[in-house]
C-alpha cells in the first residue's frame, strides 16, 4: 500500500548584510523538507521537496510538533486519491489542518505551504510528469505555457552601498537578460530614495522598467509623498507601500497614486487575500496581486485563492508571487499567472531556475522535468538529497 | 544594573476529551514561561511568569528560536525604562519584534503574548503593586476597580455526553455563583443544538442567561438560520458564527440578528482588530470584543487595540476578552473591560482565580497580591515554579 515513510525537515541559514524598509536578514532561515515514499521509481523510493521562501522564517518546530505527525498518523485512506493511485494533496491538506482554529494565519501557513510544496512535488514525480503540466491537465486549460515572465529583485540596502554599487548590481540583472528590476525603497528618505531610483533609471534601456518595494513601512501621508514623487518615473509597479492588513491606506493610496500597484505578499490565507479583493480598492486592469504559496498554506489554499478571484471577476494573469521559487514558476506555467519573482543574487541555492535556463528579455521557458523541477538545479538538489542521504 | 538573566519555557498538555464546533483538544498544548530578572527582593531573585491561553498549542520553538534570544542580547538601555528604575514592557516589546515583517499574525503573535504577560508580571513585582493598579496608574483613571464580570464557559461537545450530563454541568457553574454561562453550538445539527440550548435554559434561575459561540463554523446561511433559531432565547450574545475573518458574513448577519452578537478571539493583532471594527457591522451599543492578549501580542499591543477603539468611539466596557486568564482580570480591573472569560472545569490550573476568590452573581473581586496574581493561585503556582527550580 502506497504511504508516506518519513518526513524529515533542517532550518537552514539563509543570512546575508541585507535590509529592507522593515527588516535585516541577518539571522533569516528556511525550512527545507522532504516527504519520502515508499512508492519505488527506478528502483528508488520516489522523494518530494519542498521550502518556504525567505522573510518568514524556518518553520521546523511547527512541521515536527504538529503537521509531519498527522500526515504520518494519518490512515492510507485519508491520504489517497479515491483511485488509490497517488497521494491526493487536498486530502493531505485537510489532515494537516485538523484540529486547526480558524484565523491566526501566520508561521503555520509557512509550516504547511512548505510541506504542500513537498507533497505536489511527489504527486507529480508518481504521475511522471511536470507539475506545471499536472496542473494544467487537473485545474488548467490542459495546455501549460512554459514560457514565464520573470523579474529581477534586489536593490536591498546595505552597509556602505553607494550609488555605484546599488547601479553594479542592477547592471549585472540586466546583463542577465531581465528588463523589469526591482529595488527597495523606504530603508532612506524620500529625497535619498529618489536619487537612487534616477541612478538606477539612468542605466535601464528603453525597454527596461523599475519595480519599487517599500515593503509595508509607511503610513498613509508617507504613501501618498512617495506616490506624488514615484508618479514621475513611469515605474513597473509600486510595491507594498502600507501595512499588508491596512485595507483603507491602500484604498486611498489608489486614488492618488494612478500608476500599477502590487500587493499581498504578506496575505497568508484565503481569507486575507479575498479581504484585499474587497476592501482595499485594487484595480483588476493594472494592479499585481503577490500571495506566496510557500508562506500560505500552499498550493491547496492557493487553488482556493485563484477560486475567489475568478468568482470576483479577477484574472490570475495577474498574479505574479512573492518568492522566487521554482514551486510558483509551475503554478505560472500550468495555470496561466502572470508571472514570477526571481532573487538573481540572494537567498541562494534555494530560488532561480533549473541549471541552463537562461533569462530572455524577462522570460524564462521552463525546461521538462519530472516534478517541481528541483532535480534540475544541481546546487539546490545537492541540499535538498542530504536530507535524506 | 538590571538585567533579564534567563527565560525559560515549557510546553505543557492542556489535552481532554472535549470538541468544539471546529477543533478537538485531544493533543491541546501551552506554553509556560518564566522571565528572570536580577533585582532581588526579599532576599529572592524577581520572576515574571506567563503562559498562553488555550486553543492555539505551545509556542516553545519561536519563543527559543527567536523571541527569547533578541530579548536576552538586548543592550539593557533597550529595555530599562528612561530612568533605568524597571523594565519597559514596550520597548522590550519592540526589541522582540525586531526583523519580524507584518502581517502574518498568528503563532509568533501566542509566543509574544506568552512572554509579554511575564514581562508584565515582573514589571509589577518590581513596582510591588498588584497589575491592575499599575495599569489604571498608567493608562486608567488611577482607579481599577476590583470588582469584574465573569462568564462560566463550558458546555463543549463530548463522548456519550447526553443532555443530563450537560446539564449536570451547567447546574455546577450556577452553583459556583455564576449567571451566566456559555455553551457550544454547531458540533450537532441544529434541531439538536436547540434542544441542548432548551434543556440548559429550563434550568436557569430567572436572572441567569446563556451565551452560546459556534467557533467560526458557520457559512453565511447557516449563521443565518441559526440566528433565527437563536432569536427565540434571550440570549446573552452568539459567538464567532463565521469565520473570523469574514467581515461580510458578520455584517449581514447582524442585519438579521438583532441580539449581542460577540466576536474577536482569533484575532490576533490590532490591525486585524481594526479590520473588524471597519468592516464587520459590530454594533457599539450591544456587541461583545473578545481579543485575547495573551494570544495577540500581549498587553502592548492590546493597549493599541484600545487605542483604536476609543479613536472609533468604541467604549473599553465593550471587551470581554477569550482565555480565562489572570492577565485578562488584571486589565478588566485596571483599564474597565466589560469582564472576562472564565473556564471553571477546563484547561486547569492555568485559568482560574486566586484560592479563595468565590464568584458572587458573576463577579469576582480581585485580591491585592503582587504582580498578575499567581502566586495566590497555588495549584497554578507550583508548576510555574517548577521553571526555575
Amino acid at each position: 500500500m502506497m504511504k508516506i515513510t518519513n518526513i524529515v525537515e533542517e532550518t537552514k541559514s539563509i543570512s546575508s548584510n541585507i535590509k529592507n524598509a522593515y527588516i535585516d536578514f541577518s539571522k533569516m532561515t528556511i525550512s527545507v523538507v522532504a516527504v519520502c515514499s515508499n512508492v519505488i521509481k527506478n528502483g528508488k523510493p520516489l522523494i518530494g521537496y519542498g521550502f518556504n521562501s525567505n522573510g518568514r522564517y524556518g518553520q521546523g518546530h511547527l512541521i515536527r510538533e504538529r503537521f509531519a505527525p498527522r500526515l504520518l498518523e494519518a490512515h492510507t485512506k485519508e491520504i489517497l486519491n479515491d483511485e488509490g493511485t497517488n497521494f491526493d494533496p487536498i486530502k493531505m491538506w485537510n489532515v494537516m489542518m485538523k484540529n486547526e482554529k480558524p484565523g491566526g494565519h501566520g508561521e503555520r501557513s509557512v509550516a504547511v505551504g512548505t510541506i504542500d510544496m513537498a507533497i505536489w512535488d511527489l504527486v507529480s514525480k508518481i504521475e511522471d510528469k511536470p507539475l506545471f503540466q499536472m496542473l494544467a491537465e487537473r485545474y488548467g486549460n490542459g495546455k501549460p505555457n512554459r514560457k514565464v515572465f520573470v523579474y529581477a529583485a534586489g536593490g536591498y540596502y546595505w552597509p556602505n552601498q553607494g550609488l555605484n554599487s546599488l547601479t553594479d548590481e542592477i547592471k549585472k540583472y540586466l546583463d542577465l537578460g531581465y528588463t523589469v528590476v526591482k529595488k527597495k525603497i523606504g530603508g532612506a528618505s524620500l529625497s535619498e530614495d529618489c536619487k537612487r531610483i534616477e541612478a538606477v533609471l539612468k542605466i535601464l534601456g528603453p525597454e527596461d522598467q523599475l519595480a519599487v518595494d517599500a515593503n509595508g513601512r509607511f503610513d498613509l501621508k508617507t504613501a501618498v509623498e512617495y506616490g506624488k514623487a514615484l508618479s514621475n518615473y513611469n515605474l513597473f509597479w509600486y510595491e507594498e507601500p502600507g501595512d499588508p492588513l491596512d485595507f483603507e491606506l491602500h484604498k486611498e493610496l489608489s486614488k492618488h497614486y494612478i500608476p500599477p500597484l502590487a500587493t499581498g505578499e504578506n496575505l497568508f490565507s484565503v481569507h486575507d487575500a479575498r479581504n484585499l479583493i474587497r476592501y482595499a480598492g485594487m484595480r483588476k486592469d493594472k494592479d499585481w496581486l503577490q500571495f506566496d504559496c510557500a508562506l500560505s498554506y500552499g498550493l491547496v489554499e492557493y487553488l482556493k485563492i485563484i477560486e475567489m478571484l475568478r468568482e470576483n471577476q479577477w484574472d490570475v494573469s495577474r498574479c505574479i508571487p512573492h518568492g522566487g521559487h521554482q514551486m510558483s514558476l509551475a503554478i505560472a506555467a500550468g495555470l496561466g499567472l502572470g508571472g514570477n519573482e526571481s532573487y538573481p543574487d540572494l537567498f541562494q541555492p534555494y530560488g532561480g531556475f533549473p541549471d541552463g535556463v537562461e533569462v530572455e528579455k524577462s522570460f524564462v521557458t521552463l525546461p521538462e522535468i519530472t516534478g517541481i523541477g528541483f532535480e534540475g538545479k544541481s546546487d539546490l538538489f545537492s541540499i535538498m538529497k542530504q536530507l535524506v542521504d
